[in-house]
Protein backbone atom coordinates (compact mmCIF):
# COMPACT_ATOMS: atom_id res chain seq x y z
CA UNK A 1 0.00 0.00 0.00
CA UNK A 2 1.63 3.28 -0.61
CA UNK A 3 2.31 5.72 1.88
CA UNK A 4 -0.52 8.44 1.26
CA UNK A 5 -3.03 5.43 1.41
CA UNK A 6 -2.15 4.56 4.27
CA UNK A 7 -2.05 8.05 5.81
CA UNK A 8 -5.38 8.80 4.47
CA UNK A 9 -6.86 5.08 5.91
CA UNK A 10 -5.05 5.62 9.34
CA UNK A 11 -7.16 9.11 9.34
CA UNK A 12 -10.12 7.96 8.47
CA UNK A 13 -10.53 5.27 10.78
CA UNK A 14 -9.08 7.50 13.74
CA UNK A 15 -10.80 10.64 12.90
CA UNK A 16 -7.35 12.17 13.33
CA UNK A 17 -4.74 14.35 11.73
CA UNK A 18 -2.85 14.35 15.01
CA UNK A 19 0.49 12.70 14.68
CA UNK A 20 2.37 11.89 17.76
CA UNK A 21 6.81 12.70 17.99
CA UNK A 22 8.38 9.81 19.82
CA UNK A 23 11.05 11.68 21.33
CA UNK A 24 12.29 10.03 24.35
CA UNK A 25 14.52 12.18 26.86
CA UNK A 26 16.22 10.02 29.40
CA UNK A 27 16.31 13.74 31.48
CA UNK A 28 12.29 14.01 31.16
CA UNK A 29 11.81 10.03 32.07
CA UNK A 30 12.84 9.71 36.06
CA UNK A 31 14.79 6.47 35.08
CA UNK A 32 11.99 4.57 33.05
CA UNK A 33 12.89 2.06 30.43
CA UNK A 34 12.59 4.15 27.50
CA UNK A 35 10.75 0.59 25.42
CA UNK A 36 8.32 0.67 28.20
CA UNK A 37 7.99 4.23 27.91
CA UNK A 38 7.08 4.36 23.88
CA UNK A 39 5.58 1.15 24.57
CA UNK A 40 2.68 2.36 26.91
CA UNK A 41 2.47 6.15 24.88
CA UNK A 42 1.75 3.91 21.82
CA UNK A 43 -0.89 1.47 23.40
CA UNK A 44 -2.35 4.53 25.33
CA UNK A 45 -3.00 6.50 21.99
CA UNK A 46 -2.71 4.48 18.99
CA UNK A 47 -6.67 4.86 18.72
CA UNK A 48 -6.24 9.21 18.18
CA UNK A 49 -3.33 9.53 15.31
CA UNK A 50 -3.19 9.12 12.44
CA UNK A 51 0.94 8.43 12.51
CA UNK A 52 3.78 8.49 14.68
CA UNK A 53 6.89 9.93 13.82
CA UNK A 54 9.98 8.86 15.90
CA UNK A 55 12.68 11.35 15.98
CA UNK A 56 15.87 9.57 14.66
CA UNK A 57 18.19 12.12 16.84
CA UNK A 58 16.72 11.02 20.43
CA UNK A 59 17.69 7.35 19.66
CA UNK A 60 20.96 7.43 18.01
CA UNK A 61 21.96 9.55 21.42
CA UNK A 62 21.28 6.52 23.28
CA UNK A 63 23.89 4.66 21.81
CA UNK A 64 24.77 1.15 21.76
CA UNK A 65 20.76 0.51 22.59
CA UNK A 66 19.56 2.88 20.17
CA UNK A 67 18.52 0.88 17.19
CA UNK A 68 17.05 -1.40 19.05
CA UNK A 69 14.98 0.69 21.00
CA UNK A 70 14.24 2.44 17.85
CA UNK A 71 13.50 -0.98 15.92
CA UNK A 72 11.51 -1.82 19.19
CA UNK A 73 9.41 1.43 19.06
CA UNK A 74 8.15 0.62 15.75
CA UNK A 75 7.16 -2.92 15.76
CA UNK A 76 4.88 -2.07 18.58
CA UNK A 77 3.38 0.76 16.55
CA UNK A 78 -0.28 -1.16 15.06
CA UNK A 79 0.11 -2.08 11.26
CA UNK A 80 -2.10 -0.06 10.04
CA UNK A 81 -0.47 3.70 11.68
CA UNK A 82 2.07 5.03 9.36
CA UNK A 83 5.68 5.26 10.34
CA UNK A 84 7.24 8.46 9.71
CA UNK A 85 10.97 8.33 10.53
CA UNK A 86 12.44 11.99 11.20
CA UNK A 87 15.69 11.90 10.30
CA UNK A 88 16.01 15.06 7.92
CA UNK A 89 18.93 13.35 6.01
CA UNK A 90 20.13 14.98 2.95
CA UNK A 91 23.87 13.49 0.86
CA UNK A 92 24.54 12.95 -2.19
CA UNK A 93 22.79 10.14 -5.06
CA UNK A 94 25.62 6.97 -3.45
CA UNK A 95 25.10 7.98 -0.30
CA UNK A 96 21.52 9.20 -0.30
CA UNK A 97 20.83 5.70 -1.37
CA UNK A 98 22.48 4.62 1.50
CA UNK A 99 20.13 6.42 3.85
CA UNK A 100 17.30 5.60 2.01
CA UNK A 101 18.12 2.22 2.55
CA UNK A 102 18.46 2.66 6.10
CA UNK A 103 15.26 4.33 6.47
CA UNK A 104 13.17 2.40 4.20
CA UNK A 105 14.57 -1.55 4.34
CA UNK A 106 16.42 -1.56 7.56
CA UNK A 107 13.57 0.65 9.58
CA UNK A 108 10.80 -0.47 7.75
CA UNK A 109 9.86 3.17 7.99
CA UNK A 110 6.71 4.52 5.59
CA UNK A 111 7.97 7.83 5.23
CA UNK A 112 10.95 9.71 6.14
CA UNK A 113 11.82 13.69 6.41
CA UNK A 114 14.85 15.21 4.10
CA UNK A 115 16.98 17.99 4.06
CA UNK A 116 16.62 19.80 0.71
CA UNK A 117 20.39 21.75 0.92
CA UNK A 118 21.46 19.27 -1.21
CA UNK A 119 19.06 19.64 -4.43
CA UNK A 120 17.09 17.10 -6.53
CA UNK A 121 19.67 14.29 -7.09
CA UNK A 122 20.31 13.80 -2.71
CA UNK A 123 15.61 13.35 -2.69
CA UNK A 124 15.45 11.04 -5.81
CA UNK A 125 16.69 8.10 -4.20
CA UNK A 126 14.31 8.96 -1.48
CA UNK A 127 11.14 9.21 -4.09
CA UNK A 128 12.28 6.03 -5.83
CA UNK A 129 10.43 4.36 -3.12
CA UNK A 130 7.24 5.04 -4.89
CA UNK A 131 5.53 3.13 -2.03
CA UNK A 132 6.88 5.37 0.64
CA UNK A 133 6.41 9.14 1.66
CA UNK A 134 9.24 11.61 1.54
CA UNK A 135 8.61 15.20 3.67
CA UNK A 136 11.07 17.56 2.48
CA UNK A 137 11.92 20.33 4.92
CA UNK A 138 10.68 23.49 3.47
CA UNK A 139 10.06 26.25 6.07
CA UNK A 140 10.95 25.04 9.58
CA UNK A 141 9.49 25.76 12.46
CA UNK A 142 12.34 27.10 14.72
CA UNK A 143 13.36 30.53 15.24
CA UNK A 144 16.83 30.27 12.87
CA UNK A 145 14.64 29.18 9.85
CA UNK A 146 14.45 32.21 7.77
CA UNK A 147 19.03 32.45 8.30
CA UNK A 148 18.44 30.26 4.65
CA UNK A 149 14.74 29.34 3.84
CA UNK A 150 13.91 32.92 3.72
CA UNK A 151 16.74 34.63 1.33
CA UNK A 152 14.60 36.24 -1.38
CA UNK A 153 15.79 35.28 -5.21
CA UNK A 154 16.10 38.28 -7.81
CA UNK A 155 12.00 37.64 -8.46
CA UNK A 156 11.32 38.21 -4.62
CA UNK A 157 10.60 34.49 -4.31
CA UNK A 158 12.01 32.88 -0.80
CA UNK A 159 13.99 29.70 -1.05
CA UNK A 160 11.45 27.81 1.46
CA UNK A 161 8.99 28.86 -1.84
CA UNK A 162 11.26 27.46 -4.55
CA UNK A 163 11.96 24.21 -2.05
CA UNK A 164 7.76 23.61 -2.34
CA UNK A 165 8.09 24.37 -6.20
CA UNK A 166 10.63 21.66 -6.51
CA UNK A 167 9.28 19.02 -4.56
CA UNK A 168 6.36 19.72 -6.45
CA UNK A 169 8.00 18.68 -10.12
CA UNK A 170 9.86 15.87 -7.99
CA UNK A 171 6.22 14.14 -7.09
CA UNK A 172 6.16 12.21 -10.33
CA UNK A 173 5.64 9.12 -7.72
CA UNK A 174 2.91 11.05 -6.15
CA UNK A 175 4.52 10.17 -2.83
CA UNK A 176 6.42 13.71 -1.99
CA UNK A 177 5.23 16.04 1.10
CA UNK A 178 6.62 18.79 2.97
CA UNK A 179 7.77 20.21 6.38
CA UNK A 180 6.20 23.45 7.55
CA UNK A 181 6.39 24.88 11.00
CA UNK A 182 3.14 25.74 12.70
CA UNK A 183 5.19 28.89 14.16
CA UNK A 184 4.95 30.55 10.66
CA UNK A 185 1.19 30.20 9.45
CA UNK A 186 1.80 33.30 6.20
CA UNK A 187 4.19 31.06 5.18
CA UNK A 188 2.01 27.47 6.14
CA UNK A 189 -0.43 29.68 4.01
CA UNK A 190 1.80 30.17 0.88
CA UNK A 191 2.89 26.48 0.37
CA UNK A 192 -0.11 25.44 0.48
CA UNK A 193 -0.95 27.59 -2.15
CA UNK A 194 1.65 26.02 -4.66
CA UNK A 195 1.28 22.32 -3.48
CA UNK A 196 -2.73 22.16 -2.64
CA UNK A 197 -3.06 18.60 -2.38
CA UNK A 198 0.59 17.66 -0.94
CA UNK A 199 0.85 16.31 2.71
CA UNK A 200 1.99 19.05 4.94
CA UNK A 201 3.88 17.99 8.10
CA UNK A 202 3.38 20.50 10.57
CA UNK A 203 5.64 20.84 13.79
CA UNK A 204 5.69 23.55 16.15
CA UNK A 205 1.90 23.37 17.79
CA UNK A 206 2.55 22.98 22.11
CA UNK A 207 6.14 23.47 23.31
CA UNK A 208 6.76 25.94 20.40
CA UNK A 209 3.48 27.98 20.63
CA UNK A 210 2.42 27.75 17.03
CA UNK A 211 -1.43 28.70 17.01
CA UNK A 212 -3.55 25.75 16.03
CA UNK A 213 -6.20 27.45 14.68
CA UNK A 214 -4.62 29.80 12.14
CA UNK A 215 -2.75 26.60 11.12
CA UNK A 216 -5.73 24.43 9.99
CA UNK A 217 -6.99 27.19 8.55
CA UNK A 218 -3.71 28.02 6.41
CA UNK A 219 -2.79 23.94 6.02
CA UNK A 220 -5.73 22.00 5.46
CA UNK A 221 -6.51 21.28 1.43
CA UNK A 222 -9.43 22.09 -0.31
CA UNK A 223 -11.20 18.78 1.86
CA UNK A 224 -9.99 19.83 5.01
CA UNK A 225 -7.36 16.77 4.96
CA UNK A 226 -2.96 16.27 4.88
CA UNK A 227 -2.34 18.73 7.41
CA UNK A 228 -0.56 16.42 9.68
CA UNK A 229 -0.05 18.10 13.13
CA UNK A 230 2.57 16.93 14.42
CA UNK A 231 2.67 17.40 18.81
CA UNK A 232 6.04 15.88 20.76
CA UNK A 233 6.88 16.73 23.56
CA UNK A 234 3.13 18.54 24.74
CA UNK A 235 1.05 14.81 25.00
CA UNK A 236 4.44 12.46 25.95
CA UNK A 237 5.41 14.62 28.85
CA UNK A 238 1.97 15.61 29.86
CA UNK A 239 2.06 16.06 33.42
CA UNK A 240 0.74 12.87 34.93
CA UNK A 241 3.50 11.56 37.21
CA UNK A 242 3.27 7.72 37.44
CA UNK A 243 0.17 7.93 35.19
CA UNK A 244 2.20 9.20 32.27
CA UNK A 245 0.39 7.27 29.84
CA UNK A 246 -3.38 8.04 30.88
CA UNK A 247 -2.14 11.86 30.78
CA UNK A 248 -0.38 11.27 27.41
CA UNK A 249 -3.94 10.01 25.91
CA UNK A 250 -5.94 12.89 27.83
CA UNK A 251 -3.32 15.32 26.31
CA UNK A 252 -3.66 13.29 22.58
CA UNK A 253 -7.90 13.25 22.67
CA UNK A 254 -8.26 16.94 23.81
CA UNK A 255 -5.95 17.83 20.62
CA UNK A 256 -7.24 15.21 18.23
CA UNK A 257 -10.34 16.99 19.26
CA UNK A 258 -9.39 20.75 18.90
CA UNK A 259 -8.04 19.42 15.54
CA UNK A 260 -11.30 18.13 14.10
CA UNK A 261 -13.38 20.69 16.11
CA UNK A 262 -11.42 23.49 13.73
CA UNK A 263 -11.15 21.22 10.67
CA UNK A 264 -15.05 21.58 10.73
CA UNK A 265 -15.38 25.49 11.86
CA UNK A 266 -13.06 26.42 8.89
CA UNK A 267 -14.79 24.42 6.43
CA UNK A 268 -18.29 25.12 7.04
CA UNK A 269 -18.15 28.39 9.55
CA UNK B 1 43.14 19.25 22.41
CA UNK B 2 41.63 21.36 19.90
CA UNK B 3 40.58 19.96 16.87
CA UNK B 4 42.25 22.19 14.77
CA UNK B 5 45.20 21.61 16.43
CA UNK B 6 44.69 17.86 16.23
CA UNK B 7 44.34 18.13 12.36
CA UNK B 8 47.24 20.51 12.38
CA UNK B 9 49.66 18.46 14.38
CA UNK B 10 48.09 15.33 12.17
CA UNK B 11 48.84 17.36 8.70
CA UNK B 12 51.92 18.33 9.68
CA UNK B 13 53.50 15.22 10.85
CA UNK B 14 52.29 12.96 8.40
CA UNK B 15 53.05 15.73 5.58
CA UNK B 16 49.24 15.53 3.93
CA UNK B 17 46.51 17.36 3.70
CA UNK B 18 44.81 14.09 2.35
CA UNK B 19 41.75 12.91 4.39
CA UNK B 20 40.22 9.29 2.92
CA UNK B 21 36.35 8.72 3.35
CA UNK B 22 36.01 5.72 5.10
CA UNK B 23 32.23 4.29 2.87
CA UNK B 24 32.36 0.94 2.95
CA UNK B 25 29.81 -0.63 0.19
CA UNK B 26 28.84 -4.22 0.89
CA UNK B 27 28.17 -4.77 -2.93
CA UNK B 28 32.04 -4.19 -3.33
CA UNK B 29 33.71 -5.64 -0.66
CA UNK B 30 33.41 -9.64 -2.46
CA UNK B 31 32.26 -10.90 0.66
CA UNK B 32 34.88 -9.30 2.58
CA UNK B 33 34.38 -8.34 6.56
CA UNK B 34 33.47 -4.56 7.11
CA UNK B 35 35.22 -4.06 10.37
CA UNK B 36 38.58 -6.26 8.90
CA UNK B 37 38.39 -4.25 5.85
CA UNK B 38 38.37 -0.72 7.02
CA UNK B 39 40.98 -1.97 9.58
CA UNK B 40 43.24 -2.93 6.68
CA UNK B 41 42.95 0.45 4.95
CA UNK B 42 43.62 2.27 8.08
CA UNK B 43 46.47 0.51 8.99
CA UNK B 44 47.68 0.10 5.24
CA UNK B 45 47.17 4.24 5.42
CA UNK B 46 47.21 6.00 8.90
CA UNK B 47 50.81 7.32 8.23
CA UNK B 48 49.53 9.23 4.50
CA UNK B 49 46.46 11.43 5.99
CA UNK B 50 45.50 14.35 8.35
CA UNK B 51 42.08 12.57 8.94
CA UNK B 52 39.84 9.93 8.18
CA UNK B 53 35.81 10.71 7.48
CA UNK B 54 33.50 7.51 8.10
CA UNK B 55 30.10 8.44 6.34
CA UNK B 56 27.39 7.23 8.63
CA UNK B 57 25.25 6.32 5.57
CA UNK B 58 27.31 3.48 4.77
CA UNK B 59 26.81 1.87 8.52
CA UNK B 60 23.28 2.88 9.32
CA UNK B 61 21.87 0.68 6.04
CA UNK B 62 23.90 -2.25 7.49
CA UNK B 63 21.16 -2.25 10.33
CA UNK B 64 21.73 -3.96 13.51
CA UNK B 65 25.81 -4.21 13.20
CA UNK B 66 26.26 -0.88 11.67
CA UNK B 67 27.11 1.09 15.24
CA UNK B 68 29.24 -1.80 16.46
CA UNK B 69 31.14 -1.87 13.40
CA UNK B 70 31.39 2.00 13.30
CA UNK B 71 32.69 2.50 16.91
CA UNK B 72 34.96 -0.44 15.92
CA UNK B 73 36.54 1.89 13.31
CA UNK B 74 36.92 4.47 15.06
CA UNK B 75 38.67 2.37 17.37
CA UNK B 76 41.40 1.21 14.67
CA UNK B 77 42.14 4.68 14.25
CA UNK B 78 45.68 6.07 15.93
CA UNK B 79 44.36 8.89 18.33
CA UNK B 80 46.68 11.21 17.12
CA UNK B 81 44.66 11.60 13.76
CA UNK B 82 40.69 13.50 13.79
CA UNK B 83 37.57 11.66 12.98
CA UNK B 84 35.51 13.77 10.94
CA UNK B 85 31.93 12.03 11.46
CA UNK B 86 30.32 13.15 8.18
CA UNK B 87 26.54 13.11 9.02
CA UNK B 88 24.90 15.98 7.89
CA UNK B 89 23.00 16.78 10.25
CA UNK B 90 20.70 19.65 10.83
CA UNK B 91 17.60 19.77 13.04
CA UNK B 92 16.39 22.08 15.73
CA UNK B 93 17.79 23.19 19.03
CA UNK B 94 17.10 20.52 21.15
CA UNK B 95 16.99 17.69 18.45
CA UNK B 96 20.35 19.52 17.21
CA UNK B 97 21.99 19.17 21.10
CA UNK B 98 20.87 15.35 20.73
CA UNK B 99 22.91 14.53 17.19
CA UNK B 100 25.56 16.52 18.45
CA UNK B 101 25.88 14.10 21.63
CA UNK B 102 25.49 11.04 19.42
CA UNK B 103 28.49 11.91 17.37
CA UNK B 104 30.69 13.67 19.61
CA UNK B 105 30.11 12.00 23.33
CA UNK B 106 28.73 8.60 21.91
CA UNK B 107 30.57 7.95 18.94
CA UNK B 108 33.83 9.82 19.92
CA UNK B 109 34.33 12.06 16.80
CA UNK B 110 36.70 14.68 16.73
CA UNK B 111 34.51 16.85 13.88
CA UNK B 112 31.50 16.48 12.54
CA UNK B 113 29.32 17.94 9.01
CA UNK B 114 25.86 20.02 9.55
CA UNK B 115 23.44 20.73 7.19
CA UNK B 116 22.79 24.38 7.15
CA UNK B 117 19.08 24.41 6.01
CA UNK B 118 17.53 25.19 9.71
CA UNK B 119 19.81 28.14 10.41
CA UNK B 120 21.89 29.01 13.27
CA UNK B 121 20.25 27.41 16.07
CA UNK B 122 20.33 24.19 14.63
CA UNK B 123 24.40 24.50 14.44
CA UNK B 124 25.02 26.30 17.61
CA UNK B 125 24.71 22.74 19.39
CA UNK B 126 27.35 21.42 17.61
CA UNK B 127 29.78 24.35 18.16
CA UNK B 128 29.16 24.50 21.55
CA UNK B 129 31.45 21.87 21.59
CA UNK B 130 34.29 24.54 21.30
CA UNK B 131 37.16 21.45 21.43
CA UNK B 132 35.40 19.88 18.28
CA UNK B 133 35.52 20.77 14.65
CA UNK B 134 31.80 21.60 12.72
CA UNK B 135 31.72 21.49 8.93
CA UNK B 136 28.95 23.26 7.87
CA UNK B 137 27.65 22.22 4.45
CA UNK B 138 27.97 25.40 1.49
CA UNK B 139 28.80 24.53 -2.10
CA UNK B 140 28.39 20.79 -2.49
CA UNK B 141 29.88 18.67 -4.93
CA UNK B 142 27.06 16.77 -6.82
CA UNK B 143 24.78 18.25 -9.83
CA UNK B 144 21.84 18.63 -7.87
CA UNK B 145 23.76 21.47 -5.45
CA UNK B 146 22.98 24.53 -7.72
CA UNK B 147 19.49 23.98 -7.16
CA UNK B 148 19.36 26.03 -3.80
CA UNK B 149 22.88 26.73 -3.11
CA UNK B 150 23.07 28.99 -5.75
CA UNK B 151 20.05 30.77 -5.86
CA UNK B 152 20.64 34.46 -5.88
CA UNK B 153 19.50 37.33 -3.71
CA UNK B 154 18.61 40.73 -4.09
CA UNK B 155 22.54 41.80 -3.82
CA UNK B 156 23.56 39.49 -6.15
CA UNK B 157 24.95 36.55 -3.74
CA UNK B 158 24.18 33.00 -3.49
CA UNK B 159 22.98 31.04 -0.96
CA UNK B 160 26.38 29.26 -0.38
CA UNK B 161 28.10 32.55 0.20
CA UNK B 162 25.58 33.68 2.48
CA UNK B 163 26.37 30.41 4.54
CA UNK B 164 30.53 30.61 4.58
CA UNK B 165 29.02 34.57 5.76
CA UNK B 166 27.33 33.11 8.73
CA UNK B 167 29.68 30.89 9.15
CA UNK B 168 32.12 33.39 9.74
CA UNK B 169 30.05 34.66 12.19
CA UNK B 170 28.68 31.59 14.28
CA UNK B 171 33.38 30.77 14.62
CA UNK B 172 33.08 32.32 18.07
CA UNK B 173 35.16 29.44 19.09
CA UNK B 174 37.37 29.29 16.56
CA UNK B 175 35.81 25.15 15.73
CA UNK B 176 33.65 25.82 12.30
CA UNK B 177 35.05 24.92 8.89
CA UNK B 178 33.30 24.68 5.16
CA UNK B 179 32.44 21.48 3.05
CA UNK B 180 33.30 23.04 -0.56
CA UNK B 181 32.93 20.84 -3.45
CA UNK B 182 35.85 20.23 -5.78
CA UNK B 183 33.77 20.03 -8.70
CA UNK B 184 32.52 23.81 -8.10
CA UNK B 185 36.57 25.43 -8.11
CA UNK B 186 35.36 29.03 -9.10
CA UNK B 187 32.63 28.75 -6.04
CA UNK B 188 35.73 27.51 -3.81
CA UNK B 189 37.63 30.37 -4.60
CA UNK B 190 35.03 32.87 -3.71
CA UNK B 191 34.24 30.95 -0.15
CA UNK B 192 38.00 30.82 0.31
CA UNK B 193 38.09 34.76 0.27
CA UNK B 194 35.49 34.88 2.57
CA UNK B 195 36.63 32.84 4.98
CA UNK B 196 40.57 32.94 4.46
CA UNK B 197 41.55 31.05 7.58
CA UNK B 198 38.78 28.21 7.63
CA UNK B 199 39.53 24.86 7.44
CA UNK B 200 37.47 23.42 4.11
CA UNK B 201 36.57 20.00 3.67
CA UNK B 202 36.97 19.30 0.06
CA UNK B 203 35.28 16.29 -1.45
CA UNK B 204 34.75 15.40 -5.24
CA UNK B 205 38.37 14.82 -6.63
CA UNK B 206 38.64 11.26 -8.03
CA UNK B 207 35.31 9.58 -8.50
CA UNK B 208 33.66 12.82 -8.47
CA UNK B 209 35.99 14.26 -11.17
CA UNK B 210 37.34 17.31 -9.89
CA UNK B 211 40.24 18.61 -10.66
CA UNK B 212 43.16 18.83 -8.50
CA UNK B 213 45.42 21.75 -9.57
CA UNK B 214 42.28 23.78 -9.42
CA UNK B 215 41.04 22.86 -6.05
CA UNK B 216 44.61 23.31 -4.32
CA UNK B 217 45.37 26.66 -6.14
CA UNK B 218 41.60 28.01 -4.73
CA UNK B 219 40.98 25.92 -1.98
CA UNK B 220 44.60 26.54 0.22
CA UNK B 221 45.09 29.50 2.68
CA UNK B 222 48.21 31.89 2.95
CA UNK B 223 50.09 29.79 4.37
CA UNK B 224 49.45 26.54 2.19
CA UNK B 225 46.96 24.78 4.78
CA UNK B 226 43.64 23.96 5.73
CA UNK B 227 42.00 22.58 1.93
CA UNK B 228 41.26 19.03 3.49
CA UNK B 229 41.08 17.06 -0.10
CA UNK B 230 38.44 14.30 0.32
CA UNK B 231 39.13 10.99 -1.47
CA UNK B 232 36.98 7.85 -0.75
CA UNK B 233 36.12 5.74 -3.49
CA UNK B 234 39.48 6.00 -5.87
CA UNK B 235 41.47 4.85 -2.66
CA UNK B 236 39.25 2.35 -0.58
CA UNK B 237 38.34 0.06 -3.83
CA UNK B 238 41.64 1.04 -5.76
CA UNK B 239 41.93 -2.29 -7.83
CA UNK B 240 43.99 -4.48 -6.55
CA UNK B 241 41.81 -7.76 -5.92
CA UNK B 242 43.27 -9.27 -2.44
CA UNK B 243 45.83 -6.71 -2.48
CA UNK B 244 42.88 -4.37 -2.10
CA UNK B 245 44.84 -2.65 1.20
CA UNK B 246 48.49 -2.28 -1.00
CA UNK B 247 46.25 -0.39 -3.73
CA UNK B 248 44.54 1.76 -1.23
CA UNK B 249 48.25 2.75 0.07
CA UNK B 250 49.72 3.49 -3.62
CA UNK B 251 46.62 5.85 -4.41
CA UNK B 252 47.09 7.76 -1.19
CA UNK B 253 50.46 8.06 -1.52
CA UNK B 254 50.21 9.03 -5.05
CA UNK B 255 47.78 11.49 -4.11
CA UNK B 256 49.22 13.08 -0.59
CA UNK B 257 52.55 13.49 -2.90
CA UNK B 258 50.43 15.49 -6.04
CA UNK B 259 49.35 17.31 -3.56
CA UNK B 260 51.67 18.02 -1.96
CA UNK B 261 53.49 19.19 -5.00
CA UNK B 262 50.63 21.27 -6.09
CA UNK B 263 50.86 23.21 -3.02
CA UNK B 264 54.38 23.93 -3.49
CA UNK B 265 53.56 25.02 -6.95
CA UNK B 266 50.65 27.36 -6.34
CA UNK B 267 52.66 28.44 -3.64
CA UNK B 268 56.03 29.15 -4.91
CA UNK B 269 55.83 28.89 -8.78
Amino acid sequence: MKFIEKLHAASAKKRSWLCIGLDPDPARLSGRDILQFNTAIIEATADLVCAYKPNLAFYEALGRDGLSILTGTIDRIPGDIPVIADAKRGDIGNTAKAYASSLFDVLGADAATVSPYLGGDSIEPFTDYADKGVFILCRTSNPGSADFQNVTDFRGRHVYELVAEKAAAWNRNGNVGLVVGATYPEELKIVRGLCPGMPLLIPGIGAQGGDLEKTIRNGIDKNGDNAIINVSRQVIYAPGGDDFASAARTAAQKLRDDINMLIGKVRHG
